[in-house]
């Protein structure tokens, strides 16, 4: 089999970080990858339509008909396999957390230009396909493997590079009991939009490591070097800095509370009385297990809802808070803590191309 | 039964039109009402979550429990009636293509301050329910009816008023053959951002007519002036301008082509030889006849695929172009022409809030 293309890279982003105005690139890239709405946070599972999605290059008009996956590489026994085959092993459903690992860049400054998330790029889906372990493990890893590489259908130009997107996990996170090949979305085979036919479900991390359209995988004896791995999504200090890779979500939280909404500004008006704040909270570095709200500054425990078993972590959890709201302007703030101690920064973490930040949401309430 | 609120409103939106760059609020309204990309063109029904959504304010967490529908106003016998009631009439299915009326608003200039469509609020879907006039007829409209006002369960601020989001018709399109009362959108339930659980859906007008979230119809006997019929919705040459209403969907067409699209830029790159362009076109004063493509200024004729029966006047048609790409950078338009002899313009029909812009689609692309 020939190998996943693994091109040194240029740059990720076209443009320098900006204080200037919103560009028509980053409005395209509004259209090409809508987020969830904050009050779908009220959902346990996003509903499909509403969860976030993200489209480097465009959708493929991928068919069942001629679509197969492809694993080969440090194997002892390269497979391809059709949808159908997928049956041979036991099908697991589970909800999953993703994030875009973009989500909030544009409320950084200066702003990475790129997708311009405002915090709307994470989203829960019920998924059901096959563990990628046992897939992975028909084909047999070799001794000496240490990362498994996955590409979808998708092709396009970035960097000035043409490209399939393809992007690695080290091997023992791809022989981990929860990364799944999924066929299925909230219980429906994937939309377009989503990976149809396949597409790879890494729960805990990123969203750029669950590959849509997946046709192949490719089980490797160094560190892949593609441009989503070398070159995007990378924690940078400037365009120079080698960095470090994006992978596990940090932990972070999101709120909505029911109020009137104006439209255009979205600006929110809210009768004064007791009110519940709702949100949830997730990291991929552990359960949560504390959420705070401040109020104008002062912080005060949310109740954080039982998970629902495995779901704690796969899934975001629920919260809430119950607020008596005085006539005035306020500001809200929600803060996560996981059981590896990590904690939301209040002031947004800044780096090179805008990945990763779990600052804290602020939102600004009048109470009449 | 009280009535559906008719307030003389302000200006639709908050701004003056701009020629200035894109503003945060104009990024909001991208997230909050994502649209439907050009390679989804080759759907004759758009899949869910790929169909545009206008949200003004926030989705409602209308649930069917404590849903009802009333119909009252100047009718014989007021009703109101639970979903299961909705199985006392016939079931229909029928594909609508649905364009919101600021569709193609940010290529005008100067660009009116609203929801910054670039072109992707159009789709369509397969929408069930039953007939509207066949549920309207069961209360009675009586001598003297106008029109029939139409509201929903979300409430928000707009122009400076609280409201709901409210729009009627005329009683002879209320009355018409197509008009449905929806509650299932591509063979499931609606979706809560597509108006759970029951929507009005009018086909061949403009998107604002299909009140999602729909809970109340009242028949009047003079013209409905709320908010959304007096003031946003409206073709005007300013501010001060009464201007008039936006009904039926202007003449229009888009097209796609398989291309290699760079990532941010969606700059098109394209392989010299033989390609087939695909589009679709729709109107909403007759049956598309004639749709031609341009390349670098030179019109020939498309070729027009049969219409599906009942579909031509509801949905959009599908059309293809054989086109010998040569080498060099080419700028492709296209053009349709409706029953009525309805032709698009090529310049933008500009108006104060960007209303109809069906001037025909502009592709760049560079073929090597």
């Amino acid at each position: 089999m020939d190998t996943i293309a693994q091109r040194p890279g240029k740059s990720a982003h076209a443009a320098e970080p900006t204080d200037g105005p919103i560009t028509l690139d980053e409005l395209k890239m509004a259209y090409r990858c809508p987020g969830t709405p904050l009050e779908a946070l009220r959902y346990d599972i996003t509903p499909t339509g509403l969860h976030y999605q993200v489209v480097h290059f465009e959708i493929p008009s991928t068919n069942e008909t001629d679509w197969s996956l492809r694993i080969g590489g440090h194997v002892k026994r390269p497979v391809s396999l059709r949808l159908a085959d997928l049956g041979a092993w036991e099908e697991r459903t589970q909800p999953v957390t993703l994030e875009c690992a973009g989500n909030g860049r544009a409320l950084l400054s200066p702003r990475p230009v790129s997708a311009a998330w405002l915090g709307g790029g994470v989203s829960t889906a019920s998924w059901s396909g096959v563990r990628l372990r046992e897939v992975l493990a028909s084909a047999g890893p070799r001794d000496g493997a240490v990362e498994v590489a996955f590409s979808g259908t998708d092709e396009g130009i970035q960097g000035g590079e043409r490209q399939v997107y393809a992007r690695s996990l080290p091997l023992d996170v791809a022989m981990g009991p929860d990364a799944l090949l999924a066929y299925r979305m909230n219980g429906e085979p994937l939309p377009p939009q989503h990976g149809y036919p396949l597409r790879l479900v890494v729960p805990g991390w990123y969203g750029m490591a669950s590959v849509k359209w997946l046709d192949r995988i490719e089980v490797l004896q160094r560190p892949f070097e593609g441009f989503q791995n070398s070159v995007a999504y990378r924690y940078q200090s400037d365009a120079d800095d080698p960095g470090w890779p994006v992978r596990e979500m940090r932990v972070k939280s999101l709120m909505w509370l029911p109020s009137t909404v104006e439209f255009l500004s979205e600006r929110r008006v809210l009768e004064a009385g007791p009110t519940t704040i709702i949100g949830r909270a997730w990291s991929g570095h552990g359960p949560v297990v504390k959420v705070e709200v401040a109020v104008d500054g002062v912080w005060r425990p949310a109740r954080l809802h039982a998970p629902d078993g495995h779901a704690a972590t796969t899934a975001w959890q629920s919260w809430s808070f119950e607020w008596q709201a005085d006539p005035g302007d306020h500001e809200l703030r929600c803060r996560a803590t996981d059981a590896s101690g990590d904690i939301q920064p209040i002031e947004p973490p800044w780096n090179y191309q805008g990945m990763g930040n779990n600052a804290v949401q602020r939102l600004q309430v009048e109470v009449r």
